[in-house]
């Protein structure tokens, strides 16, 4: 509901129309808080409304790929939720279906809206730190995986579900597509599903190196439990740059026990509130202006793919090679 | 404009009616930006409009006392920016008027709803530092005084201008009154307005003793040119807290210059914006709930009169004892 | 011990020749840790060693003056620990004393040889915050206070104990003299004592004026427990400078309690380790150079000066004008 | 000279007997510094002395086999800086040689005495973030690299200069050893010698798994020219702790140019200063208690030898399988 409360009345130029959901319950529960007239149970009937102009995609994964094609062959413009899709070639279809109708799509990669990474890439955008050498992201998360997300033909793993926007960061700040990488990942977390689910990983390290030279690094967990951590470290020729605190608000307490405290960050919500918003505001804007989306299908295609090679990577204990064909 | 924002939308069970302003002009080009059908020139209109429910009161300080008694006799709820009134006995014709006639009258200190703030306080309740001892709260702002604000018969200074914020702090965690007082204070930014506006400082420093016995030390300043900076430093019997950063957003660089750098922290909006949002969901609540407002007309006349003897220190260059019929 | 061991090959062009004790056996014992083959049990002896050209001054504050002064008639170069002297007087005959027989005299104020406090300073006087505005220095131990220091006519409290390195740092940083100072204080965490020692305090706030116009800020404690804590801020009229941290080592961790934390300083010693050592390297090149002591006999007086009239003003509640005469 | 400063009157139970150097200005030079009467030019003088009951190595490489097996045989305990030895064959001979001959053999991994690290191994043997997940480790150096290093060959590059203290980090943390590891890295910051030394890099990240599971990450980097960077991160199944600042000092400043800075760390020098005496201690205690160094001539052959894996990786750009025979 992120989306929907920011394109209800916070953002000038837009007007949230109503919402869709196969359940009519959930829709019309949600079109009540929203204090909507209209909401949908089927995505065609929303798409026949002419008094919209854009859709917000963030259904479950599986549906991205029809309901984004439907949305274009509309004339919507198309944000659609990351993960963008379920495999390369869906990726493909959506972009596809977009260019050939002349919509917008963009890739909910919000990070790239977020305050203190546009200041961070301005800054090596500027040459402040030289040519990039090496980029580093990680994301860790709270919360123990729910039942599904175990099965990683599915779920992806934490490498599809928490480092996509890893992925991405490492993609933009190196302007450059992953040549080589290889990724070493273990479940440490969730012993007890072990003999159910094999494949599955919660922690994972993913190393590569870009098509430009650039080195890149990742970490990705889950159910880490001490709080949501995700920072990025670039280092270049002459110097870095650092995003992320562990840390929120601003108290810090010491008493008797000796230990200097801030309180941990708990959840992403909070640290990338501004950064949906923003992100919304900029889908609007290049909408109007019909300029190119900051995050497009292609970003969220590499990502995608990115994700699938690292899971290869995983499975097979090699170096992957990736093809230029790709993008 | 901040409160119309918050209330317009973003308060589910809050709704904006319409907006007031002399100037016709501004009235409406403010309706237009927020979508509202309604505004008034004159407070009397307003308050004639009988949907309206609460009233919020941000306009010039002199004006305060006219609108929010008017409002409390036309059974209006009131917020009211601080500071509060003119003057104490300005304040005391507000709270009787609000007694009079049982409306709510919350004044708008939003740091007691910041999140650092209010973890702070639940610490210090929560006994985890002992028992306070010392209560430190610095405020500077970037940006030079307007005209206006070097005559301090009319600003009230610093003290007035920015530390009210931070009197009210004192007040709050030590949960007590001032009992004594004495400021220092100096023009250090401001010089070549020294002979028009002798008496007028744009940097003081006052400490004093709360009746609980209780130790109190504030420092404030305009035109510091560094950034916004506020802070607040509680020392008890077995431990600290402090609140506040200097640095804004999460960016850290470090270049050739060996310099570890972060952006400061430029303005007090972005620091405070969800305070505000929490101000008025707070206020919201206490009148449907039939709640004592987390800041009272109490809590804004007393730092009304703190300024004041403040202000009186630093002109007579004593130790200012204050009377316990005030409060 | 400190200054022993650091003057005990640790400098190149000294030599540690001797150590004295009145208590035979504890001379004894310390020669014997320090490998020394001579000590005395009366600074008469002491002095009268030809081979002696420095002394360093760390007995108990009442029997500074004497030894000082038999010194400097002896022509031995003098270091020592502050405080200087039980009162001005004492200060007086001090520096006379080194005066007439052409000896230096240093101060113990350590924290001038601080690379924090000394990068500080540089930046100070390189105009990079504009002229001082504001110094603000607290310290705060986390020690019990031994029975006798509860006797302020002998410790002079914690503004004798703790803060005469504020005091020092103010006019160091300010580079004037206190003009006017007024202070507050209390006990709030020796409370069983407040029946036998009605006038100690082991919190303390103390504001006032330099004659340049600059306004200072301390606060001290004593048994503070949180740990120790020296942190100083001067404000510019463009700028600040901030000095100290209240953690210490670089270790920061964070569980599943949700908070981040950093371990608290426990003690001075090796805050101000490397300190003492520059400290004393800058003795003995000033003796070597015949330059004047970074820290002088002045210095230690007004120190003196100032820790009186703020227990003075602790005792009056009144504003102490301080005349120009003292110094 | 670190070391000789250490064991010279630093140390209760040591005392430094003699320099040698096969330059003899040089073993003069540095004897009188020391205050030393004896010096050698060559290591067999050296440990015909009876009064030596063990040697300090600190000469290039190449030399540390043949000193370390010489000194064995004459009976004295053996400190040996990083890396040990040219390869893993040379360091059998070492240790095979201090075993036979019943000595220590203590190998310069210094930071394995920082007080940072030996808090940070504390609270993860106590089990504070639960059990290690992912050991990262990252060292860069400010400095251009001196000729001599280009050629990979004789200075192993990076991982062999600047990693060797990350790759013991990542063992003693893990407490395992490497299994598989992939290494990427490249000349980023030497280009103007690309043509020469076609196989230098100036900047690599190798991540491996450990035989227990654990995984691990670094990053090395030589001329980053923004300051000394050495940190370390220990995510465990329940917390993470961090070790390691990129500031030095406590000084922070902010002015116009709304930056908030600390100054850089710029060397190893101060940040490890400590460490290397409690090495020394440390080595010193091992001989007097007959216990085992915390650094054995194993830690040392273990680096050594990922460092060439590390190198092989680099090269081939495949994936090292490492077999167990090795420890």
């Amino acid at each position: 509901m992120i989306h929907a409360h920011n394109y209800n009345h916070q953002i000038e130029q837009a007007e949230l129309v109503a919402v869709c959901d196969p359940n009519e319950a959930a829709a019309k529960k949600a079109a009540n808080l929203l204090k909507l007239t209209t909401y949908y149970t089927t995505y065609q009937e929303a798409l026949s409304n002419d008094t919209i102009d854009a859709v917000i995609i963030a259904c479950p994964t599986k549906f991205h790929k029809d309901i984004a094609v439907a949305a274009a062959n509309a004339k919507k413009h198309i944000f659609c939720e990351k993960p963008m899709a379920m495999n390369t070639e869906e990726c493909d279809e959506m972009i596809e279906a977009a260019e050939r109708n002349h919509v917008k799509l963009q890739i909910g990669f919000m990070r790239r809206f977020d305050e203190s990474f546009q200041t961070a890439k301005e800054m090596v955008d500027a040459g402040e730190v030289g040519d990039v050498v090496l980029v580093k992201s990680l994301t860790r998360g709270p919360s123990k995986p729910q039942e599904w997300m175990y099965d990683i033909s599915i779920s992806n793993g934490p490498l599809g579900e928490v480092n996509s926007h890893d992925i991405d960061t490492m993609r933009w700040f190196s302007g450059s597509e992953f040549k080589t990488l290889f990724a070493v990942g273990g479940n440490f977390r969730n012993k007890e599903v072990k003999d159910r689910y094999p494949d599955f990983y919660d922690n994972v390290v993913m190393n590569g190196v870009f098509e430009n030279g650039v080195l890149g690094s990742l970490d990705g967990a889950q159910y880490v439990q001490y709080g949501y951590d995700a920072r990025v470290e670039i280092l270049g020729t002459e110097g870095i740059i650092t995003i992320g605190d562990i840390h929120e608000t601003t108290v810090l307490s010491c008493a008797k026990n000796h230990s200097v405290k801030r309180p941990a960050r708990k959840s992403w919500t909070n640290l990338f509130k501004d950064a949906y918003l923003a992100e919304a505001v900029s889908f609007v804007k290049c909408i109007l202006n019909d300029t190119l989306p900051k995050a497009t299908g292609m970003d969220g295609k590499m990502a995608v793919h990115i994700v699938d090679k690292g899971n290869e990577s995983l499975k097979t204990g090699t170096v992957i090679q990736l093809g230029e064909g790709i993008h």
